[in-house]
């Protein structure tokens, strides 16, 4: 079973060549290269690989959003930052506060409550939330030949997982509908949660304390936590990527490692060596190693499922 | 489909009555009851649940003897705690040192070498370690019963995970062989790892500190980490997994919750209300609750696979 057809989105050219003969090579039963299914095992960056990370990483756009809802009871966030920066939208300078910045904005918008009232606020948001260029929900800004691979990689044995930095649980919300990607095989970064009995009922509340930061060398960390099995294919976008690639591709047999550049500023947007997303190390390790470079722009014959 | 034929080293009774009656109706199609299969999650604890941890959890055993093992280079060891008393096999005298002094055990025995590096040594250490009682590679000594109840809920669609206090890079070397349980299937206790370039190659390297104790309140935690949804059964044996039960259990739908009771003094052990695998408070819940509880010697027909 190969399914090709799966990837009608894609151009002819040496990304998607390169994706078919690896496929090939691993699921010929009798040949050199031959995978098991078991071992057959998929990772896949989120943002800016499954879908579309500007002009903000969707999930501070929610964090963003979050912070206004909750503004009128804080008014000491006026005046304070890395609240009053990010409430005036400008991550400059929130991130000019670091990582201490960030999980002052997490501890903020995403702990003091259950997991199911979190699961809940973040359904209700993607229900209303608009990109600002697209004016559609933010889970229609996925990348359709990244969904058709996902399909294509599963029906030729393959196990597909999410490793992002985003969190993992503000993923699972929509990995499963959107991706065709079950919970248990989303990886992501979190903050811890604590058990507890609460009016007789046992739920888990969300501190404010970060768990795992899944970027960077997190990811293989991550991979080698939840999954126990070195991949055969990576999946990624940016320099954060760039560990997961490189544990992908140190394993022996058929491996496949993969970046989407973003070249598209027509449909999409185009940057590599800025300040979000930035594919620069990655970009030359790919160009050394001989990593398949998709470049949206040629490759992709759309790149949202709602293009005509 | 339910394969109850599976079931056969149990007896006929209450406890497989109550399993036979939880797996006809979530897979009833069009039943009252009915679970759709990827909502059917089941979670086991290891020890003491699908193999024995008498006289002591199984990977304290194999804590001694890297201890002995390593002593050579550690003469310090000899009169400095918990080291003293682990190699004197005084494991009352390692427990009055509490967690503190586990971690310190950990830290001498599992970490400061690459993952794959102690997947081998754990390899190499179950090729010849034995059992004090039965003088049989640990691994002989799991419970066959449990084993078809694994084989048997897979058989009706659910995925089987283990969620146990032990170590997950101690408990993946087996699970599969032994289980039947995959890697990515296995949550369990952890120490952190970092991500390194090492001679050109990247690794992974064991750190000296704790990343995730699963256990107790931790189990739930843990199985909202790694698999992202409420389990519909799960199973146990001692006040260690009470947590995990009331999780499960507290979910909407049919729900099975089971406890394993070491009552077999000849066949294997006899103990509940003891030091290790305490069984107390649990099953004070399971009894005013009305969950399985499963009484070794009636309810097994055969313990061990070896047992003729």
């Amino acid at each position: 079973m190969t399914e090709e057809s799966l990837l009608q989105s894609w151009n002819e050219g040496p990304a998607k060549q390169s994706i078919v003969e690896f496929v090939r090579a691993v699921t010929t039963d009798g040949g050199p290269q031959f995978v098991k299914p078991e071992e057959r095992i998929a990772v896949f960056d989120n943002d800016g690989t499954l879908w579309s990370e500007q002009p903000l990483y969707f999930q501070l756009e929610f964090v963003v959003d979050r912070l206004k809802a909750l503004s009128p009871q804080h008014p000491e966030w006026k005046d304070k930052q890395p609240f009053k920066a990010a409430l005036e939208g400008d991550f400059n300078t929130v991130a000019a506060g670091g990582q201490q910045a960030i999980l002052e904005l997490a501890a903020a918008t995403h702990a003091g409550m259950t997991t199911d009232e979190f699961a809940q606020i973040v359904l209700d948001w993607l229900a209303s939330a608009r990109h600002p260029k697209f004016k559609r929900p933010y889970t229609d800004l996925v990348f359709l030949p990244m969904q058709e691979l996902l399909s294509y990689l599963r029906a030729n044995g393959f196990k597909t997982y999410i490793v992002s930095g985003g969190g993992v649980e503000f993923m699972r919300t929509f990995a499963e509908e959107v991706y065709g990607v079950p919970p248990e095989q989303v990886i992501g970064s979190s903050i811890k949660t604590k058990f507890e009995i609460s009016a007789g009922m046992p739920v888990l509340t969300r501190l404010p304390e970060l768990n795992f930061y899944d970027d960077r060398g997190g990811k293989p960390v991550g991979i080698n936590t939840y999954i126990g099995r070195r991949p055969i294919a990576a999946f990624g976008n940016s320099d954060g990527d760039l560990e997961m690639l490189q544990w992908t591709t140190a394993g022996t047999g058929a491996r496949l490692a993969l970046l989407v550049r973003h070249t598209d500023s027509v449909r999409e947007y185009a940057y590599d060596r800025g300040i979000l997303g930035t594919l620069d190390k990655a970009l030359d390790e790919a160009r050394a190693k001989g990593w398949t470079v998709v470049d949206m722009r040629q490759d992709w014959k759309r790149i949202y499922p709602f293009e005509t």
